[in-house]
């Protein structure tokens, strides 16, 4: 991950774009990724579609998902989310909450997602279950309290993710690029899965395999090779953020899609 | 919802060009808004495939779906929909009926669709059914006499959303922005709901979360940010409605086109 | 129908274009139409994938489908099915035959396509199955030889559509735009009937209603609308046929692509 | 195929791209093609995503897979897979590794795909199952050893396609167009197969048609058509591989993507 502070922002942006273009997030769905040199602090849009994201909607909050600086926009109602988690987990430097379709089948009829294939490996052994209903009866089902967070993070343990019933999901990881390669190919994953169970069975890998294919994602060939597709896919939909400030760009960039 | 005519217009115009673009409306469809100073009078395009309509295709119709000015272009057949609802929904703002692929397998199969994830809760409660046969035998299965739009809006009741049988479904709001993300939320419900049933269960939730969630699509953190994805993703497609004068912008239109 | 030879073989390229560009064709089918002032003969592409068929492709062929003029090009292999079908059927104005991902999976099960929504009611009551090697035998499922294209057409009989065993579909309209809006129907009826099973049940409309409903896609209203929106989808993707002769446009086409 | 080296490393790097852009290859898998003079060598990229791969990623290795000239990138960690089976069967000519949507369940519920349709016959009888687990026990799936990659061209046979559980499939050809369509009809055979099943049954085609349709693929009417839809599919979405030396390509590319 970039040191500098606004190499990580733009990676952020770029971050949400992919995760948005892959098919993990839509309209809804966040990403953050922890302050570079504040242990104490981590980076996230304002509320906004990850789609559009700019590096200029980039806000620092404390863990205590309060905005470091007065907010003259709206933030996300579920902050609190990655603020917990961050404050529970030291190792973890990015979180992704999201409603993939791939995913929300099985958060919906409550059976787990298990890694099926070797890039299904990144998820690690079977995610845990965490249903806000437990714990806190009838909500909007919107993590938006700190004790929700808390009790999410909870539930999350030392897991690599971890499915909220009838809600999504929310992933973790080391750095960013770890983190998008693991939401992409959990999503593959479950979709694989699914597929598998109807033509019969989804046998899991050997708890081994999961182990040893579970760095895959990690592999510098395999690292270089994923985020330049990606990218380029990305790139070629036009959707690339813009690197200049906020205001700016949100012109300049107006400008380019009526010229199109 | 604007008050201006004009705004309201380019809004329906644009509300009907996203519902195509996101997959609730096809070659068929329409979506109407009631009449933002004449409760007595609702709008809807002539007889036109969403994804063009143009703020020069909609037309003023009184509830009996008669045009207030005499058209010289294609109405809808089944314009009734609209006005039999408007005249028993003094609340309803606006109106959609689509063929979603979405939920067409629940209008085959008779099986009900409901509320499985957070944002679905925008549909309320599990929707009623309204078959044609029931009531009028045999006929082609368009809802075009005003008898079968009072059947129907009576079968609609004080609910969000009636699906038809072996033919489609029709949602109401208290705005056009309501109504579009209802419309969407209630594709991706359904869409989820086949899925879960086919992992083996698709739960719904419960009663007192539906009513909680059932106003997220209303939050202006979730309004705001929708409806900019939603229009940039149609942006981003070339298919923005112009905003001059139909013929006019027909004719621009076509240049454009054809220079790309 | 164009009654203009020159109008009607530009309708024929770009009906191809639009059942490509709406999933009823691939790198393979094809459709004809019978020729506007001599019955005896009809209008087909040379060998060539239907996305790319230019007017400067099309042909004109006996009903024993032997080309009138002869070719320098690769001609398709399974052009009998054509010539055995208008020789069969004076009322058939126009001939598709496809393999849709929509279609193949009822071809292959050997379960039948009935009509379960009310644009479906344009393929008419349930669709005969037309199994190659139940008359000869082992051979490569290719419909090459009279005898092979006549026993085609004598199972299709009266019928607006026949199913080929593991092989696709052979759909008749009584003119190229009533063609396309049925191939194009029956597709997405296959594909809801094949999720509507998936629910539970798929009930098909009753016979009245398929009687009645069948007609729709003849509507005035219907036919404008739904030729436009499909037009304008092609339009939007880049791939509206070319109107000048063949060699001159190739040329121009490789052009305008490269620029892009 | 070519005999030029120049033309034949340009239809490989073409070759990558239309299956990545067909959805056989996505950011994984692998394409290549046995030396046109030196049947002790054969080509392939170096690591990098298919839909990227230029003229100039393209490096020589030796059939124990090892690069030719010491190369600067990285290379594909399971080369071996190639090199292992150009030892093994002198008769093939290209061999594509991937993990397609389509191929995954199978793999994973451990389910034979048979071909079900005339195309999908080009891959000839049900392809056999390898499972590394077997004789290597836990692994991370990749196929990196020498006595892995032999172990797969055992199991491979005289067959034109195997499946390696839970990992993908590798599927030969006797050169690089026949490879890239049995790749293709074989994918959509499975999306067919699993679609048919799904309906209750999925017939294979009676062995003397699977012998008879295998070769419909190697039709002259049929590569014609088939690579320039594939071709003109790919060009159409902006990617077709430039035909410069690494360097300046990647550079004018760079523009030319940052000027749309």
């Amino acid at each position: 991950m970039p040191e500098n502070l606004t190499d990580l922002i733009a990676e952020l942006a770029l971050a949400n774009r992919i995760l948005s273009h892959e098919g993990v997030l839509d309209a809804f769905g966040h990403v953050s990724v922890r302050h570079p040199s504040d242990p104490g602090r981590y980076l996230l849009s304002r509320s906004r579609s990850p789609l559009l994201i700019e590096p200029g909607d980039i806000l620092e909050y404390t863990l205590d998902s309060a905005p470091v600086r007065p907010p003259k926009v709206h933030l996300y109602a579920e902050r609190v989310i990655h603020g917990c988690i961050y404050q529970a987990r030291s190792d973890v430097m990015a979180v992704c909450h999201h409603h993939a379709p791939a995913v929300m089948p099985f958060c919906i009829a409550g059976k787990p997602i298990v890694p099926v294939f070797h890039l299904g490996a990144a998820m690690g052994e079977e995610a845990p279950f965490w249903d806000q209903h437990d714990e806190f009866g009838d909500t909007n089902l919107l993590v938006v309290k700190p004790e929700e967070g808390q009790s999410l993070a909870r539930r999350l343990g030392q897991h690599a993710a971890v499915l909220m019933n009838r809600h999504g999901a929310t992933v973790v990881g080391g750095g960013l690029k770890e983190l998008v390669a693991r939401s992409i190919f959990m999503c593959q994953n479950a979709e694989y899965q699914m597929r598998a169970l109807a033509l019969g069975a989804a046998t899991p890998l050997h708890p081994g395999e999961t182990k040893l294919a579970g760095v895959i994602s990690a592999m510098p060939t395999v690292v270089t090779r994923t985020w330049e597709y990606w990218s380029l896919r990305l790139a070629a939909s036009g959707a690339m953020p813009p690197r200049r400030s906020v205001k700016k760009s949100a012109r300049g960039r107006g400008k380019a899609r009526r010229r199109r």
